[in-house]
């Protein structure tokens, strides 16, 4: 008789089902190509659930649910967490209040993150649609989103996102070449987060393309 | 035992699955980003059905309208409307025939009212689908869509939406940075007036993109 | 008792789901939008089932068909069939063979449209998707797709159409500010011009913003 | 009675299921346009089971799918194969671990061919999502699409991308004007590379668009 897991397994199934039902819709409208991309949700104090590595995120089925602790160890699984599943450990265990990391490669964030890299940061500025993220309560301010260079060395990658987190308050950012990460205290939050980064980079590539600079 | 409500509940809730309808379609179409956007009905002489403030959109029901009066305070509710209401309830004020408004965040949208903000407004002529405005019989014609400048002061807004209703007949207008309103006489107009400005405003930008001024 | 109409009332009921189900798919895909753009099947050598002017096209139900003679005048039916319908009848008369006329208002088609006003064509040209043309076998040709002005005359530009039939074979013909009609012996065969007509104009107008003329 | 089949009619089945699966998918993002496209699985050493030519990706049904050998000779149908059949069998033939072909044509692909036709190759570099094509560990890499002239001269196409086959390993290659063809192990992997293609050449032209040379 095995041991009862460390967390509770009622509350896992019930975060797996909400995490297939966005990562479905966001698969869909195409953010997630080639199985790329990987999303979670807090468990409790030490637990979060977690996308497995390399599932077609248009497919997705509670076997394709992991749980991790906040080392991003696995618990009670031999599947392989995936790399990037230090980023989203990170943002956990620095932020008790996040409940929800989303990580997307829609081709706006890419080719945003390329464009950006140079700069390290996309400016947001003037949209009515800065009010989506959390704390923001007028369109007349300014968001920087970071942009970071891709890097295969996790905690390379980790330690920029802490040094940035050390500055700012921040909901995302951008990795060159890569794609976004957008994180909130729940679901609703994370993915109003994740939507209005899209949104905006989509409508700054527009402008930009229309020859409008500001 | 609470008193009945001062409109008529049965068409609440016709007024409110048509409202449904119509608004998961546009959050499939990706026009309503990050829980933005808010849709009305007239209930009565002095009724109004809108979405309560801040809901997602593509997961919108019953319990996401409200019932407002012609000031934009809720009735019967402890919802708070959005701040927004208030250009809904001037619309319906001014003209007793309006019966549907319509207001949303689709990039194109957005991305022309920063656009045209220096202009003030967006000439749309010489398309066919200027005859899917009522009253319009010819594509021989042209349309100044208004852009107005931004602002978080509602009766600011309304004031100057006053000023262009003074002047002209109008079935719709750009905020800047913000996005569209529209409206007609029922639902199945005001979405017709809302999908041929997003038609035509996507013209423009791709003419633009193009190369070609005329 | 009335008399039975004077075509097969089975057959109408055939030909109108058939065109229900496309149609929803087009409305689906954003090529008719604000209830714009109207489409036909052949019932026999002296009736068409077509659709009724000013419908939605995502929601279209029988009521939403009716049947008109070989002049475009409606038969059994006190619906008025749509001013184009002219167009749709000038192919059917002129041509025994064609059974199925599909008359859309895509945003490709008619920034096409206003594109290439001037030209008066669009030159296809190099393309495999050429051979989805009846009687093209393959890529090597080159098929120039008319751009006629638009008119609220349709009279005047059915005119302009015979004589643009009377010089080339043709499966369609956009007009400026408008759209597209693409035509068929039945509806696999109108819908598979009507499909590369939409993709290679996507085409010629996404190498055009690249920067790429030849 | 006639004898049974020279392959098992129980994997046909369930292949043909799964191409219908996922060809229904890609019918839908429009990558499939105008009938075109042709798609295939490995039945075995000396079968393979491949969509008929010139029908609707959209609605693809069993009576749609027929088994060719290696040769691209059509094996117990009366169905003539498609004439690039014959770029799928040699896949098939000069690798046994190839299990799935899959031929699109979405406008990225298309317009990308043209655009890199003259360079003879699309140089796709520093994408985190390089990682998606089997063998690739890292976004620090190049990979070189190649993009060959069109030719409706199936055993001069072949010869030319046996040359290339002969020179590098390769996950997929352009034809110009035409689209794209990717491959796998099986369905999973074949369409893991054909999403990541479409997604990186779609990058590559916003970059493009943007001005983006690097």
């Amino acid at each position: 008789m095995s041991a009862p897991p460390p967390y509770d397994a009622q509350q896992l199934r019930h975060l797996a089902g909400e995490i297939i039902t966005h990562v479905r819709e966001l698969a869909a409208a195409g953010w997630t190509p080639a199985t790329s991309s990987n999303f979670s949700r807090r468990l409790d104090a030490h637990h979060v659930a977690i996308t497995v590595s390399g599932r077609d995120k248009g497919r997705l089925t509670e076997d394709d649910i992991m749980v991790v602790d906040l080392d991003g160890q696995a618990v009670g699984s031999d599947h392989r967490p995936s790399a990037e599943t230090l980023l989203h450990a990170q943002l956990y265990r620095r932020f008790p209040e996040v409940g929800c990391v989303l990580h997307t490669h829609s081709r706006v964030q890419t080719v945003a993150s390329r464009l950006y890299a140079g700069a390290g940061r996309v400016r947001l500025e003037g949209y009515e649609l800065l009010k989506a993220f959390a704390g923001n309560t007028t369109h007349e301010t300014a968001l920087d989103l970071p942009v970071l260079p891709n890097s295969q060395d996790m905690p390379t990658l980790a330690a920029q996102v802490d040094a940035l987190l050390d500055q700012h308050r921040l909901w995302g950012y951008l990795i060159d070449g890569h794609g976004l990460y957008a994180w909130g205290r729940d679901m609703a939050q994370a993915r109003r987060h994740l939507e209005a980064f899209e949104f905006l980079l989509g409508c700054e590539l527009d402008l930009r393309n229309l020859g409008c600079t500001r």
